[in-house]
This record gives structure tokens, sequence and C-alpha cells, in this order.
């Protein structure tokens, strides 16, 4: 069960906001040695490595437009009617995230505005596992499509018979995914960061992982490819107080809890029988939930805070820096604007956390670990470059030039000066 | 002089964008020991650095009040005057980029907005040597300072004497940098990672830097700090026309060769006179160079590049992805919408690079070494984190909630499940 701790010094904050540390294995080694075989021997390296790790053996990386046909007669339609929602409301959410040409005339003649432009080609990976992730296609692959991504593929590990999950594949060919491929963790991102016959080279890579996966993504960087953000396990801060649910809240943290052994769930009040009432309630709701020995190690990491007051409480939450943080108070507006560092937060006691997760519309691919202080979470900008433009007229440049030429000078950068030199003196000869 | 290539066959042109190599050294293992040092001993380990690396003895780390004051007396009139030019120009950019909070309304009940946080703790890195650059300090500055970030440190290395140059720390007065170290290199970006007595910790670092400064930025991402860029040598790459003036295009191209002479410079043309010119006019303007010595070895990396239309020079253009595109052309309105890959594009005959370097009120802190392709230059986006709301009503979980437990079961994550079903049962209960 998580640790209670009531009102500790400020001194001890810091060490409170700690996350269980990552034992990540030194995979570096490995990942290098799958990235120079890819490089090599490119489809047959990624098949070789699918067979060892995964142990399949597969024909034709590419999942076939039979296979998606298949897929879609195999999704119930009740499911697809759910999909259908969450889709509308994640379209609704990232297409009000475009943004409109602003031209912006910073001296007279001196015309400077910004462009979007989609990031050419984008690679989503998703894990496998026991448990289909369609919502993070969903996820991932709306904002791209809406961005205009021209290549848009998919990786996810095959099961040994060499399956996709027919959910994923029908979410993929609904949000107009370009491309499937049925191959996972190291080799998957090798693929997508170096190209081989089948896979086309990738500018970005999205998407969630194990360690291996990690590993590989932060490789990546090296080759000139982008990814979505650094890796760490999901955690979610709840802010409560007397107005709030303690039923909603340990329920809340179970949804947090039972993504891993590694989740991490704090809850902070200013309410001592909020917390004890959350408790008791945890106990109650972990006896019937499948993933119990999972939500159990989770718990282990997790604490439940008393402190002194609300204030302390949003400082508290600040420091921590949650992917995740509910605001479960009537009061919560109140609460919003003090709120300096979180991925996503949630505001009353019916927004939960799984409403974020799946359909609400807003976004699920978050800054873990603390990375809410000094990252976003996937939005629309992902998936774009903001190219800046500028026209500069003569009489722009008659406005702005002799300050160019004098800063230049100050940086003795002589060659500079010179382009705006000769322009100047070339309005002055006509 | 740079190479002269006449229409090269597509298949080529893959070969033709690479850039020149980095012959980035392995300095993993020094970045290590200097930040392990700073983590133990602080200060001292900082002081003791600055003594090896940069031959000063420093007593006090931080830039005092005094020097401060006596920087402004030591700045003329004529360069403080350019400097509020080019420091109103940025300004007005980079404001207009502030985002209004905007609410979407997904479903009946179910509220979803964005807000952005200035990210709270800032440090700029600004390289030593003869000349100071001053202007990075404005183009980072600015819109850190328009976002409201609390802290916005400044390091620059001390000359032997432990001075900081007068312009850097006029500037940094100017617009309200929070303090200034005299540190440099390893040492510079070991400290803000990691905090002393004197630096604070730092959430995002940015600046440019030789590769000492690189290999440091780039071990910083293990410690949960962020950086502004991948890094890479300076580049501009112009389109010309028959419509294009050579003197000019000459100009431009040498202020981008003087920055280094791993610089790299491009010129593509459906024009073979205008190609000849240029080169002639690079030739003259070179003599007078006080940087002549790394203009013509940045030549020597550099290429002039015949192609059989417009079409292609802007094909061309988007694969080799350029920090710096200039159009230099009557036409460029007409090309500018098929850009996809830059940094920052320069329309027309007077739109000099110069101008965008100092003036013109856009960023200079660009994506280089081709991530134009997947990444933006700095804006006030790089100094804020866009955290996601949502207040779902009564209303709005029961319009929503069914779906999501329908999309929860079929993850089987089903504590995510009981969250909405515990509040659905709640209002059924009333």
């Amino acid at each position: 069960m998580l640790q209670k701790i009531t009102t500790p010094k400020k001194a001890d904050w810091e060490n409170l906001c700690k996350r269980p540390s990552l034992s990540r294995k030194d995979l570096d080694q490995t990942v290098q040695q799958v990235f120079s075989e890819i490089k090599r021997n490119g489809d047959n390296a990624v098949k070789k490595y699918t067979n060892f790790f995964d142990h399949a053996i597969i024909e034709d990386l590419k999942v076939s437009d039979k296979e998606i046909q298949e897929s879609i007669c195999l999704v119930g339609e009740e499911l697809k009617k759910a999909i259908a929602l969450a889709r509308s409301n994640i379209e609704k959410f990232h297409t009000a995230q475009i943004e409109q040409k602003q031209v912006i005339e910073t001296s007279m003649g001196v015309n400077c505005w910004r462009e979007s432009r989609a990031i050419e080609n984008i690679g989503i990976y998703i894990p496998g596992g026991s448990a289909p992730l369609f919502s993070t296609v969903l996820m991932l692959g709306i904002p791209a499509k809406i961005a205009g991504c021209r290549n848009i593929i998919l990786c996810t590990p095959p099961d040994k018979n060499g399956i996709i999950n027919p959910i994923i594949l029908y979410v993929a060919q609904l949000i107009g995914i370009t491309s499937v491929y049925k191959i996972g963790g190291i080799q998957a991102i090798g693929a997508m960061a170096l190209g081989t016959e089948t896979v086309p080279k990738i500018d970005k890579i999205f998407g969630p992982g194990n360690q291996f996966v990690t590993a590989a993504k932060q490789a990546v960087l090296n080759y000139g490819v982008a990814i979505d953000l650094p890796a760490g396990p999901s955690e979610v801060l709840v802010i409560a107080d007397k107005s709030s649910n303690p039923e909603f809240i340990a329920a809340d943290l179970l949804s947090q809890a039972e993504h891993g052994p590694d989740s991490q769930v704090i809850l902070v009040s200013d309410e001592e029988t909020v917390i004890d009432r959350t408790i008791v309630a945890l106990k109650n709701q972990t006896e019937d939930l499948p993933r119990k020995e999972t939500v159990i190690k989770a718990l282990q990491n997790s604490k439940a805070i008393l402190l002194q007051s609300i204030n302390d409480c949003i400082d508290f939450s600040n420091l921590y820096a949650p992917e995740h943080l509910i605001l479960a108070s009537e009061d919560a507006n109140d609460f919003a604007s003090r709120i300096n560092n979180a991925g996503s937060v949630f505001l009353g006691n019916f927004s939960c956390e799984s409403a974020g997760d799946y359909a609400s519309g807003t976004n699920h691919t978050l800054p873990t670990n603390g990375h809410a202080k000094n990252y976003s979470g996937v939005s629309l900008d992902s998936f774009v470059k903001k190219i800046t433009f500028q026209e500069i007229s003569r009489e722009g440049i008659q406005n702005i030039g002799p300050a160019i030429e004098i800063l230049a000078e100050a940086e003795q950068l002589l060659a500079h000066k010179n382009a705006v030199t000769l322009r100047l003196k070339s309005l002055r000869d006509v």
C-alpha cells in the first residue's frame, strides 16, 4: 500500500519528488549492433532480430491490404462507435491547434511571419504485449494526419504467429496511416531511423516502449532523427481537499497504478480524513482488479502526503511536475492558474484521467519523470516545423540596414556588414 | 573557391546534400569527468576548470553589479541605438507568438484547452573568442523574458584577465538577464545542469558553442535538462534566377562563410550566367575581408549547382533543408509556398541573411545540418510548456463515459474503466 506521510518539512519535499530510479540497463551495445546490422543488411537484419527477440518468422514485414481488410470485420460495432467518438474529439482539439499565418511588420518595409510545414516522414511505435494500445495510434496518427505529414508509418511487434492485433490495424486504416510493419523493439526503431528496402527512412519517431525501445530511441538522435519525448514510467498526482470524493480519487490512482509496477501515484491533500478514506477505498477497489499484482507493486512506490494548505499542495505539485495532475476539488478552477509544471491537468471531480487517456480530445502522450518542467506533451506542434519568413523591401533595408551595419561591425563580422552595405549602396546609386 | 557542378543527375542529389562530416572527437569522458567533479565540489570544480581551460583565475564566478554598471558606460551611443532597434523588432515578432487560450468543447460538457507556462529556469550560453556574440543574447534573452521565465542566467567564458566583453554585459542588463557568470565550456554547461553554490540548476540550456560545449549539451539530456537544438555548423542555400543580383548573392554567401571554416554555402540556379558572375563576385569580395582565410576554407566545402529549372532548385533545397534559405528572386513569393524544409527563409533581393541575424525580428537560432526537416528554430515556444487542461461536467462524463468504458476494456485496462464506472454510477444514484 502507498506510504502515508504527514506534513513533511519543506526541506524534504525535493526528496519526496524523486521518482523510483530507473534500472536502465546499458543497452547501447545491443542497440549499436542491431543498428549496424540493419545498415548493412536491411530487411534481412530486421527479420533476423524479429525472429531472435519476438520468436516470429516474418516473410512480409509490411502488413498486407488483405490483413487490413480482415481487421475491419474483426472489430465489433460497439467498439467502432467508441473509437469514432474518441477520434472525433481528438480531431476537434488538435485541429484547433492549426496556427494562422500572421505577418508582423517589425519596421516599415520589414515583414516577418511563421508558416507551419508538416514533418514529411513520421514513424509511430506501438508496443506489443497482451493489450493492444490502439488509443496511442489515435493520439499520434490523428495529429500527424491533420499536420499533413506525407508518410505516417506504424511499427508494432507481431505475436509468435506473425499476427498484429486487429484493433490496431483497424484504427490504422481508419485514420489513414500509410503503412503498418510487423516489427518491434530495437529493430523497429533502427529500421525507421536508417531505412531498409521495405521501411522508409523516418524524420521523427513517436510512441512508448520498453527499455529496449527507449535505448534505441535515444540512439537515433545521433542519426539526425528526432523523437517525441524522453521516456519514463507513467504517473499521476492528485490534489484533494474536503470537497473531493475519496472513491473517485482511489479509482484514479489505481488507473495510473495499473500501467506498470514502475508507475507512481501521489496524493496530496490538506485534509487527513480524505487521505485516510482514500487509502481505505484503494484497498477495497484493488481487490477486484485483474492487474492486482501490478497495482500493488506500483503502490509501493507511491505516497499520500498530508500538507498544511492547498497552497502547499500546489507548490508541491509544481515541484513534482506530474505527467497527469487531477485537481479533485470543486475549487479546481481557482487552483488551475497557479499550476506551472504538469503535462495535462484534470479539473474537478468528474474529469477523470481515463477521459484524457481515451476520448476527451487532449493528447495522452505527455512528459513524465519531471520533464513537465521543460517539455510540452505531444500536440499538432510536434508534427510540424514552424519556418520563419521575412520579406524586406528597398525601404525596409534602408530603415534597418544602418543598424545592422553597426551591429555586425561590433561583432567583427564584416562580410555580414558588407551584404547590407552593397544593397544600401545600390539604392543610393539609382 | 566553391565547386561548380552542372546539372547533376537526381540520383546524385542526396550526395550533394551531405554536410562536411563533423570530426566530433569523443569528448564524453572529459565531459563526464568535469560533470562528476562539479557534482562533488561545485564552484571549486568550476573554478579549477576555468583556470585549466580558459587560463583565468576567477574569484567571483558571478559578474558583479559594479561590472554591469561599468559596462553601460563602455558601450557607445551609436551601438546602443542599433541594439535598441534590434531589440524592438525581436520583441515585436516574438510577442506576436503569445498564444491566446482557446477553449474547445469537444463533446457537450467536455471542455479542453491549452495554456502556456514559462519554463522557470533558463540558461543561455554565449561563446567567448575574439568577437562578442551579443546578438545571441538578444535572440535568446528577449523571448525568455516575454515568456516570463523566472531565472534567466547567462554563462560566458572570461578572458585571461577574468573580464567579460562589456557589450555582452550591457545587453544582458538591458533585457533583464537575472545573472551573468564568468564560466565557459564544459564547466559552464555542467554548472547549469547540476547547479552549484553560486549557479542555480537550470531546466533548459540554449546557445551555440564549440565541440566541448556541444558534447556537454548532449550529455545534460541524461540529467533531465532540455536543450534548444542539436548543434551543427551554420549554412545558407541561395536559390537564384535571372532576376538575381550576383553581387548580393556573393555577399550573402560570404557572410555565411565567415562564420567558420566548417560553414557551408550552396548556390543553386537555373541560370549559368548568374552562377559564373557570382563566382567572379565572390573572388573580388573575398579579397577585402579580414576573415579571408576562414572564408576560403568554408568555400572549399561549398558548391554552386546549375539545375534545369527553378522547380528543381526548390526540390534540391527541400532535400538539403538549409538553416538559412535566400530566395534571391523577384518571384520569391511564388517559390515560398513550395518550401518545406528550411530554418528561416529570406524573400527577394533585399532580404539579406544579416537582417535576420541581427535586426529584422526573426530568431537567428535555427536548425542546422539537415535538422530543418524535423526541428523548428527557437521561438517563444522554446521557452514555454503548453499544458493541456480539461474540465468535464456531470453531463460531459455521461456523454463520453460509456465510450471510455468500452475503449478501456478493449485495452484490458479495467482500473481505467472503473474510474468512469464509479462516476457514472454516482450520477445514476443521485
